[in-house]
């Protein structure tokens, strides 16, 4: 049986032709970027022929504004770290949200640390920050305004525009962690004034340990290295670079350039028929962050009387892959903090399960689990100690 | 024609098995090895399974003793600045060589930015550090000795035993970069008593993008992450795990495991060819870092009257891959720092080429290096303007 996998938020398949692209230089182009010689400079000419493609999703104007890293942790510690650290003389006042991912909280926590003042962003029951609220946290030393744009659990969009206005209104420049968002739906960092982005590769079809950041023009200059070491990317980010993933991700960056319309109608249309779907056919289930704009391949849903932990491992054994929250937290098994912070009940928060979905799903995958939801959901909730 | 391809301290190629060990985790296992499905517990069990392998490659008695990261120059990071802001308490003080790679000695320069105070010990005419001169600059607040194990430019292999000794009968842990020795000459952890080992790798076989750091038992909770985030890795480095490459590098360790006595006789002998067939086709011809302890596979010769970088280009226009020093730095075209200090001339040190060489180097190889070699010098030191 063809198992379901909808977990495209924790990680989705490589796409065949992102595969198919990297293996010559695992097979014969496997020289190293850096190397003057021929093999050499045929790996380079494949990187910066793939920096171009990651430009162009996301509107960059110049490829050499995007720094491989490797992957969206490791672009988020830049940015945020290295931003900071490298315009400390400038001020030491950062703002965030309440609703980041761990690798933007924790580097956060860690400049704290160093000194720095972090001010988090209270949100709305759709998880998202507000405008006024950011207007009024800024202070004479701000540096840096970063939020997630797609949160990971319930795919919330924030008031991308909006947001960025107001920081810049008061000269404070902005970092998109759009790790969920970038292949999913439209991104262009000039037309939305995006500063610093942070993307990575297998949320959308590239491979697992590559990532880049995107800086606008000037900013690169006053960024401190996290990883130090060579002269690679322009000295922002030292390591031999990883050229057959470099490669995938260019490739990856290409195809879903030229589908990502399709794509988000697509997939919208499947979250919908899911949606509408287990609200037809269970009871007492409440949608997470469904109300304003989000991300067409995310729903989060909450199953009253049921824990979300045991729904994920039951769909499991039926040969269908799901999460609750991050799943880089996800073996802590500690309460999602997104879902409080956007002031859901504990009941409510421990009942919720995230479908995510990506190019390989299809409406056969939906119809699974719609077919196996409703029984799985009426035996747990006979099981259930809750109320 | 064959390329000849003599190029391995910059990089080599990715190990057939290696690939076909990887592939299956990017078309069928490609879960999040952090998700609690089977799709994610099957990716972690790859990855622990690769940690076994890279562990008993260097004789680590427990495979969770290795945190793996993006490359060489991160498990470097992490080692040096990691140990050190973890540590500080203890002491700022660190020691390490004046013949180290970039990745040790921009790390250091970004530590002494911070406050902690470096001794760089000098070399012999061969890249060794003395034990002597380790035992004199140790200081009570000395918190680390970091040196590397196989120098990248001529091969050198430091007195390890003795170096190690002196450091911990003064109290003093040592961090040894062995990104090229490992694979090539026997590394055991336990047996030299190496507190922190970093490793790549591209180097002997595995993919680009993925490293691991070797950190002695306890030593582990005493670190400070360089890049924040997830809980990955123990809470030592953060972000989703590159399972296709963990798994590549593992069958890798796994392979060279076995080979590694075999390999190191093959490629000595290879290297051995090599040496003796241009002493006895070249005239003043300088062997470097030659009669001591040194990397089966490297040989560093320079060639009197001849600029090392001319070499290069007309041995790749004849379709043989070689280097001048290290590929990282080979766009800057600065004479190499590691010869300056082993006290070599600016004239040595510009007419050197590397010639390193791995499990693909075949005898052929190295005949028609042997073939074309002394033509090519003969050509450029009739055009050369050097005495």
């Amino acid at each position: 049986m063809r198992r379901v996998y909808l977990d495209y938020n924790a990680t989705a398949p490589l796409l065949p032709e992102a595969l198919e692209a990297a293996v010559p230089y695992y097979t014969s182009v496997w020289g190293n970027a850096s190397s003057i010689h021929r093999q050499g400079r045929e790996a380079r000419i494949a990187v910066e022929d793939a920096r171009e493609h990651v430009a162009r999703l996301i509107g960059a104007p110049n490829p050499l504004d995007l720094v491989f890293t490797s992957g969206g942790t490791e672009a988020v510690n830049l940015a945020i770290h290295g931003y900071a650290h490298g315009n400390r003389a400038r001020g030491h006042h950062l703002i965030t949200t309440r609703v980041e991912h761990p690798a933007v909280l924790d580097t956060c926590r860690a400049l704290e640390q160093d000194g720095f003042e972090l001010t988090y962003l209270p949100v709305d029951g759709l998880g998202r920050a507000h405008p006024e609220a950011l207007a009024e946290s800024i202070r004479p030393h701000t540096i840096l305004f970063t939020m997630t744009h797609g949160n990971h659990e319930v795919g919330t969009l924030q008031p991308l525009a909006e947001l960025v206005s107001v920081a810049h209104a008061q000269g404070v420049p902005v970092h998109v962690d759009a790790v969920q968002a970038v292949g999913r739906v439209p991104i262009d960092v000039m037309a939305s004034g995006i500063d610093l982005l942070s993307l990575a590769g297998h949320k959308f079809g590239g491979p697992k340990g590559i990532g880049a950041l995107y800086l606008r023009d000037g900013l690169g200059t006053t960024m401190q290295a996290v990883i130090h070491g060579g002269h690679q990317e322009r000295e922002r980010r030292a390591g031999t670079e990883d050229v057959p993933s470099i490669v995938a991700l260019g490739r990856a960056c290409a195809l879903i350039s030229q589908r990502l319309a399709d794509e988000g109608t697509r997939l919208t249309r499947l979250r919908d028929y899911l949606e509408a779907g287990v609200h037809s056919r269970i009871g007492a289930v409440h949608p997470l962050g469904k109300g304003g704009e989000r991300l067409p391949n995310t729903a989060n849903l909450s199953f009253a009387g049921v824990k979300g932990e045991a729904l994920v491992f039951s769909l499991d054994l039926l040969g269908i892959a799901v999460s609750t929250g991050a799943s880089c937290s996800s073996r802590q098994g500690v309460p999602s903090q997104v879902l409080e912070v956007m002031g859901m009940s504990r009941q409510v928060s421990e009942g919720s399960v995230r479908f995510s979905m990506g190019w390989g799903t299809t409406d056969e995958d939906i119809g699974r689990v719609l077919d196996v939801l409703p029984s799985t959901v009426e035996r747990l909730r006979l099981l259930s100690p809750l109320p």
